[in-house]
């Protein structure tokens, strides 16, 4: 069995942009700090919430130097390190690994689709060649509904058993539960991860390790009391209090929501700023998200001194 | 009304691999050499066909530089530019024009989907003030069954409005008739290659400027025969003729067939070679598809001095 460096609430971390449309370094740090201080068992920079795929590789590679060079500790990292390519998601594992990353986050390539469970065999098992690192420790990412292309459970069973010590985990955001249960029952001893925080109670009571959720950008206190009190009298109502705010987020492009939340809790205009194809929230979109927070009594709390621009 | 570099048949070039999987430089050239020998008007490298995004952007740019330092002439090509970052797309539409190559094919990001109109324009639009050069000419790159996102008519409309002497062509490989035709009708002057020669002569008959095809790589003659006589009273026979191969080629993994067939005619083994997450045909497969081949009377001739290995 290998270690597990993970668990608890997990955050894809938001990435914040400078006027210009640059990575804003010093916003992300600040952020970073902040969830952790809050409770983040980890954090996943890198990940769908974070527009990685919209920043080029050598962008997401300085902004995680800029992060662990300003503190943030490198083991409670998971940066997401997919591509489409062999040679590119290699290059972004190898210097994830070198920095002493907790672990990574990898998508299968998700360009070409319908393609069979051997081909993304032989991608994953390239990167994990090509890196050749005994620290390298895998979490799968299973996205479909984004990328289209999946880990299928046979897929995921037959990497267990070729790299047993490498690939250890999978953030499961296929939105199925079926699919989660099925996994958890089918892997043993693997870190399961369901990509959102209504699926949290359901998952530990079947051994899950926790949840890799966006909404834990704005949202760790609540998700955190949920996932520490899952044996006790509370949970479901715990449960039923995220699962609340989770669904009143769903409503809206939940990229661009989270970001305008975070500029509106912190003051902070420039937060809202979002990488094309996607779009900020407009004015009316904006104003509608705030009003039913301040309904559900959400608050993201006083913004922490580290957060000061 | 922009000058419009390419016409005829365009090819977008499979990319061979050498043993250890990295992209084979002198295949490359000798290939994109016969190629254009054979009558291609113009050389689509690093397309769907050719794998491109099972390739890094560094081995993309290397790949350039090698062609046109051994002679190719860049004029001749439009190479794939596409990514998901903007950051990304601008690094390889930069490194294109700077090259003088005569287009560029772009993609739209690609890792979101069910994004907005204004979400795609803000993109290509981004790229284009990166690169901020009046030589650029893109090719927009409409392929919704594989990259699931698209250039709508409205888009391309706008984007013609917005950079009419940039903006001036498109390679439709929606398989939908309807839709090339439609922009036919709606944007006259507007390069449109259909993605297939399926669709050659209607096109051409709509004032089409060629095709881009996969199948290309294996029938320049045949297609551009086609292409030559398409007001000729052979026009409906020599359709007929290319849209029986590419019918035939089609009931195989286009791109492990392709290769299979350069590796077959041209009896260098190494051609077959495809990139993870594609995987080489079978035994079976390959037998079937030189059999059906060889009962259409199909040939590729005699490998050309500049083929040798």
């Amino acid at each position: 069995m290998p270690s597990q460096p993970f668990h608890g609430v997990l955050v894809p971390v938001l990435t914040p942009f400078t006027p210009s449309g640059d990575p804003d370094l010093g916003r992300f740090v600040a952020f970073c700090r902040w969830l952790l201080d809050q409770g983040a068992g980890g954090l996943s920079v890198f990940g769908t919430t974070s527009e990685a795929n919209s920043m080029s590789s050598p962008e997401r590679m300085a902004l995680l130097d800029g992060l662990i060079e300003a503190g943030i500790p490198p083991g409670k990292l998971m940066p997401g390190t997919g591509a489409c390519s062999i040679t590119e998601a290699a290059t972004l594992v190898r210097h994830a690994v070198g920095r002493g990353c907790g672990g990574v986050l990898l998508l299968p390539p998700f360009y070409y689709k319908g393609v069979s469970d051997d081909g993304i065999f032989a991608f994953v098992s390239g990167v994990i060649d090509k890196v050749a690192s005994s620290a390298l420790r895998i979490y799968l990412y299973h996205i479909p509904p984004v990328a289209q292309v999946g880990y299928s459970l046979d897929l995921v069973a037959r990497l267990i058993k070729a790299y047993p010590e490498t690939v250890v985990g999978l953030k499961d955001s296929s939105g199925d539960w079926n699919n989660t249960a099925a996994l958890l029952e089918r892997c043993p001893g693997f870190a399961v991860f369901p990509g959102s925080e209504v699926f949290l109670l359901d998952a530990l009571r079947k051994g899950g390790a926790g949840c890799i959720t966006a909404s834990g950008n704005v949202n760790v206190p609540g998700i955190r009391k949920a996932y520490e009190n899952w044996r006790g009298p509370q949970a479901e109502t715990l449960q039923a209090e995220i699962t609340t705010l989770r669904k009143a987020l769903q409503a809206y492009p939940m990229i661009p929501a989270l970001k305008r939340i975070v500029a509106h809790f912190h003051k902070d205009p420039d937060w809202a700023r979002v990488r094309p194809p996607l779009v900020a929230l407009d004015q009316a979109q904006s104003a509608a998200l705030i009003a039913e927070l301040a309904m559900l009594g959400f608050t993201l709390g006083e913004r922490p001194r580290s957060m000061a621009a």
